[in-house]
């Protein structure tokens, strides 16, 4: 790629905002200009990039001239408001938020299973919820040994996906917990030190929260199977950075774990750490802070002939949000379909 | 009841016998003599019990004499080696450890579920492993309501299920990670603050743990039904005390999940928290203390038509052990199978 690309990232300051940067960086993107954009109660504050320094700037729906890429995740009603303002500048966001995953019009991808659906874009691409981006580079692996019938998934999700004060509030009502003080939840319902939340997001008619039936309907719209079945159950639980999933597939057939394991070793993206004898499985501070989808656990099913059981693990602020997203943009720069010129 | 026994409990130090000894105390259990048994490094120490105090005891095979009843938490080894000496002198041995769990002459126990077995025991009666016990209390009443075709469990097992040095090692790891020190995991095999370790006790050739496999055996065993379809994954996370575990029940035809509530809500030992709309569902630390076994999240099976899910919390050193152990003393004394003179 010879061609440099102005970049915004709209929610700069906040956790995924910071990754967002980071992974500029590490990647090498080819930014030709980086414009950091938040509320208007950070604007002014600085952040380096590359040796230079960056002044924070008020998003506004003015913000967006010349920008060629938005990198977004400000939040779902921030990213209504201004997405279309970024559109109309002629400028290609790549949404973090909920808002537009499941707008007909936008594609939600994850570049390892959908890359193709980029070229449908009308400007907007969604990056899906931390929690489905992992399960879905492992299923549509998976999917290619043997159709799937059902996934049922369990999801240990770390703190750092409700944002940084979440984990603010786990450091300090840990502090408080070792020092034997109440807890006083905030940002998360209910205490979260040396507990469990079997909660994420608001709940649904249906009796799942929208966590929960965020994972089922982006699933079916990535791997481009609107019945797809997967019925999920989603807990918060004290960890930082990193979430895991416990993940159970019923093929039409069977699948040998040698089968999957083999299949996944191959995959882009994963990295298969499953070796018992020597304890070695996943584990979500161990990985944090790094790229890959960490697979172990991978064993048949004592319960169903045609089942497989595996350990997903992933860091949440790298494939589950900003390493995604600039995938995304690197994948867009790939096909031609980024910068102004490509929107003529 | 007008009878009272002579009990023992043998691993008295221990965080189960403790609660052991809690739980006798606070259910009026007819104790006429208590003898605290453990290992010969704690013999010598003071205990409490109703006002008098208790010495430690060495237990050796010789400690049994004139005993009705043990209560036996002290490790699968040490129940192999003790465990005979106490029936042949006649006492009757509720035993917390693996052990004997699957022994074909030996009765395992949940009184909700199967307190009819006791009759046939031989001397020792099995306490099943505690993320197995508050399970099987919730799929015996479902089962109730259709057969059930296969269930898929994963669990979030506290610290306490592998001891008051665990419970200190996520303690001081805790601390230690918080002033931003590198863990030493000792008695977990990895770092639990902060973490989760998705691997109980070690291995078995079919990928699956041996707490895993305890899970389907113990619950097939308990349940009366050889081939029950279970499949687990047991995971270990960073909470004091307090089992969790995200249940996906198959039915052999639909079962509405007010149909679920309204027989959970009626079972003996179980407790319905399940208020979506006022974020009302269990969490390990809230019900920590308590003897129930707490179901929520109840809800139908986007993936199957004949799925339920639900959400099961129980405090793992009550029902998972201590109370568990203590009610099999209570039905055995009601059902006049305690004391040397029944055994003649």
């Amino acid at each position: 790629m010879s061609a440099s690309y102005n970049v915004a990232i709209l929610g700069a300051t906040g956790v995924v905002g910071q990754e967002m940067l980071k992974t500029l960086m590490t990647r090498n993107f080819p930014v030709k200009s980086l414009k950091l954009l938040a509320s208007k109660r950070s604007a002014g504050t600085t952040v380096e990039y590359a040796g230079q320094t960056y002044t924070i700037e008020e998003a506004t729906p003015q913000s967006f001239e010349g920008v060629d890429l938005v990198l977004a995740s400000a939040g779902a009603s921030i990213s209504a408001d201004l997405a279309p303002h970024a559109v109309k500048a002629g400028a290609v966001v790549v949404d973090n938020t909920s808002h537009y995953r499941m707008h007909e019009d936008v594609p939600l991808v994850v570049p390892e299973v959908n890359a193709h659906a980029l070229k449908d874009h009308q400007g907007i691409i969604a990056n899906p919820n931390c929690s489905t981006a992992q399960l879905v580079v492992v299923l549509d692996v998976l999917r290619k040994l043997a159709p799937i019938k059902r996934v049922v998934v369990s999801t240990y999700q770390s703190v750092s996906g409700a944002g940084k004060e979440a984990m603010e509030e786990l450091r300090t009502q840990t502090e408080g917990a070792l020092k034997g003080e109440s807890p006083r939840p905030e940002h998360i319902k209910h205490p979260i030190a040396f507990n469990l939340v079997p909660a994420i997001d608001v709940f649904t008619d249906n009796g799942y929260t929208k966590e929960e039936m965020k994972m089922t309907n982006e699933t079916r719209k990535i791997l481009g199977e609107p019945d797809f079945a997967l019925s999920a159950t989603a807990v918060r639980v004290p960890v930082m950075v990193g979430h895991s999933e416990a993940v159970n597939v019923e093929f039409d057939r069977p699948v040998s774990p040698e089968a999957a394991k083999a299949a996944l070793e191959k995959a882009e993206g994963v990295v298969v750490m499953d070796d018992p004898a020597n304890h070695v499985y996943p584990r979500p501070m161990e990985t944090a802070g790094t790229d890959p989808v960490y697979v172990g656990r991978i064993r048949g099913d004592v319960s169903h002939a045609n089942g497989l059981n595996l350990w997903v693990v992933a860091d949440n602020l790298r494939k589950g949000a900003a390493l995604n997203a600039v995938q995304i943009a690197e994948s867009l720069a790939a096909q031609g379909l980024l910068g102004r010129r490509a929107l003529v």
